[in-house]
């Protein structure tokens, strides 16, 4: 047995390497305390609670406690269960998946939709069957794309081009040199989630038809958060009805789990035929459906947690500013403050939470490129004018304590 | 543009092709009834509903309505709400996350074990992972291991051996022919769920032993209904421990939804760290995990449900038999009644649910090899003897009038 390979050791050597670089993660353990948002109990790794407040979460609007769905979940429970039992073709589809998915559908005004799991295997389910059932498919793919459409480019087996960030010019350049008749998809997102910034989706979608590529824009992290009706930028942008694939979660401003496409229903029936991650799972719980669908009908028809978080991002983000915080100016709702460097930005969100309970996790390679470590900061509805005086003074307090190597680049 | 290429065109076409070859799906929309099971309401296309008997269903023992488990589900929502607005590492890990993991881990023996959004992913993220950490790794994969294993080796870039189902002395020559300094892994399941055959696990333990490979044992269909705290087959066999790595799900006899995976703490420490489809994505909610851990629970500590399945799977069987029914006499839960066509396995399933109120999805290709399709039927604890009754004699009406290839081979 000499001979054979040494798993232990391979393993042991790369947790190693990850905490020598400041990679490992340990996972803060915390409680939200529902009718409290952003209030949550901290739980120490010594077993005791501390109450902190929550300042990066993507229960965006805090809808994860909102009445209406919340008493959505409860009924749903009472009347079908815990789960489904099935996959959706095997005894897992219910009533309230088809309304939830004809919903959506009409949020980005599609012919239809498609939920699944998480946000997560959307992306990979969607390109990954898009791409692979088109023969010869070129995929062009904004740089700074979330892991999971990488992942779903990659399981298609497409050829994959890589367009500079939100750069149309070069996304045009890479489409040209292509053969014309060869399948074309451009994914890109619309809210980069670390950065906070917002892609030019009328300029893309422009080029892209140019081109006779398809369009497939993630809309994650601004479904239920932009557009009157909650639809997104494309529908803030008017131009809902160019994209040609729009992706999107429930788990974040719709305060739930899951994920989802729309499209045309000829796409999404391929989708459904075709992708093996919707295919051979369990389909999402009747519960999980009907709360989603409760957060997405009251965005739709109330934009006031819009304007209130809008109104504190703006009120924040003045406020960081004003005390020289290297926060970047995103016209978003996210607010990163750059720190950069990995060891400095966990001890900056341990002394955050350590001593004046407020709660960061910090944002560090691989989820960012190394030297553009940061917080990531979430104004939501909730957050009152003497949280966010907190928050400006625990920064200013620890920003005493530790050098920031990016507030002098700022 | 018209040199561009049709997407439409080409997409009608495959949605075609499926419903000329019998294999496009129409989900039934089914309603659980929560203290019924396993009565649902059907939803005729025509809005219409009725009440039918679900012979079909993943949550083999009826814990999806089971009072802890909704009981606990329900609390957890007034605890913390919907969802948990964020991934493990930020902002997503709640108390009872890291509950369950330590009671999934205590089921299955094992240091430690992580919870997925699903099985499906489960199994991505663990095998992806490991085998895309390994360099040089080979992955030893049964004929017929699950879709989702399958994408996993895939994901991992690793080579793959494929071994003939459940034959151990072909295992061992594969594994033999490989350098012995390679890392390996053998990858299969203990109840395969569409034959619902056993795997001989202390055999195959042995042959990988042999050869300094690691195991990883896919117990979905297992899980809750083997073993004396319902640990699965390995737990039966008493050969736990030399399992390297089990996998599950919470929604199959746990009747929730999501997935885990139990190793070793390094192992377990390893997938945390670097599987993509576990960092990039929403934690599972936390009513999930509450729900999943009051059923993994009670299982723990009470045999009467698996007891009450074993003796409706051996009534129903023995019925199925005598009547001359082309059933698999398998040695588990599962009673794969075996028809041979897709489009008379369809019309099986149709003439069941519209003349007889029996609900039982065919499985066609590519869930199953052409030429074995056939219905899957899952007797419950809760099925009691009329609907056994029932069951049969719609079998034997529906055969009168369809001709099922297979019945004459069996
Ligand atoms: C851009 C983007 N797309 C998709 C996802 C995945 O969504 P989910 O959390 O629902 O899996 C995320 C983050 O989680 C994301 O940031
Ligand atoms: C063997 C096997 N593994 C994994 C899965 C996936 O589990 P889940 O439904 O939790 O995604 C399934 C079926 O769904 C399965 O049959």
């Amino acid at each position: 047995m000499t001979s054979t390979f040494d798993f232990n050791d391979r393993f042991s050597q790369l947790i190693a390497e990850m905490k020598l670089d400041g990679r490992y993660r340990t996972f803060a353990q915390l409680e939200r305390i529902a009718g409290e948002f952003p209030q949550a109990l901290w739980r120490h790794p010594d077993g005791s609670s501390r109450r902190v407040t929550v300042w990066c979460s993507n229960d965006y609007l805090g809808m994860g406690q909102h009445g209406d769905v919340t008493a959505a979940m409860h009924r749903a429970i009472d009347r079908s269960g815990a789960g489904t039992g099935g996959t959706r073709n095997i005894s897992g589809t219910n009533l309230v998946h088809v309304q939830l998915e004809t919903e959506l559908a009409d949020l980005h005004g599609k012919e239809a939709a498609l939920i699944f799991t998480s946000g997560w295997v959307s992306n990979l389910a969607a390109l990954g069957t898009l791409g692979r059932l088109l023969p010869g498919c070129a995929i062009f793919s904004d740089a700074l794309n979330h892991n999971s459409m990488i992942e779903g480019i990659r399981r298609s087996g497409a050829e994959r081009f890589i367009f500079r960030h939100n750069d149309v010019a070069h996304l045009d350049e890479l489409l040209g040199a292509v053969d014309p008749a060869r399948p074309k998809i451009v994914a890109f997102e619309s809210v980069y989630s670390m950065d906070g910034d917002i892609a030019p989706i009328a300029a893309i979608c422009e080029v892209a038809e140019k081109h006779g590529a398809i369009t497939y824009l993630d809309e994650v992290h601004a479904v239920g958060l932009y557009g009157p009706r909650g639809g997104g930028i494309a529908e803030r942008d008017g131009v809902t009805h160019r994209v040609t694939l729009i992706e999107g979660t429930l788990a974040k401003a719709f305060g739930v789990m899951g994920g989802y496409v729309a499209g045309s229903a000829l796409m999404i029936d391929i989708i459904r035929s075709f992708a093996d991650s919707f295919i051979f799972t369990t389909s999402l719980s009747p519960h999980l459906a009907a709360g989603a669908l409760a957060a997405v009908r009251h965005l739709k028809n109330n934009g006031d947690l819009r304007l209130r978080q809008r109104r504190n991002v703006e009120k924040l983000k003045s406020m960081l500013l004003d005390a020289g915080m290297p926060v970047l100016d995103s016209p978003s709702h996210i607010l990163p403050l750059m720190i950069g460097d990995s060891h400095r930005c966990r001890l900056t969100s341990e002394l955050l939470l350590a001593e004046h309970g407020i709660y960061i996790q910090p944002i560090n390679y691989p989820t960012v490129p190394r030297g553009r470590e940061r917080l990531r900061i979430t104004p939501s509805p909730f957050h009152a004018d003497e949280h966010m005086t907190h928050l400006l003074n625990a920064l200013l307090a620890v920003r005493s304590r530790i050098d920031w190597p990016l507030a002098k680049a700022a």
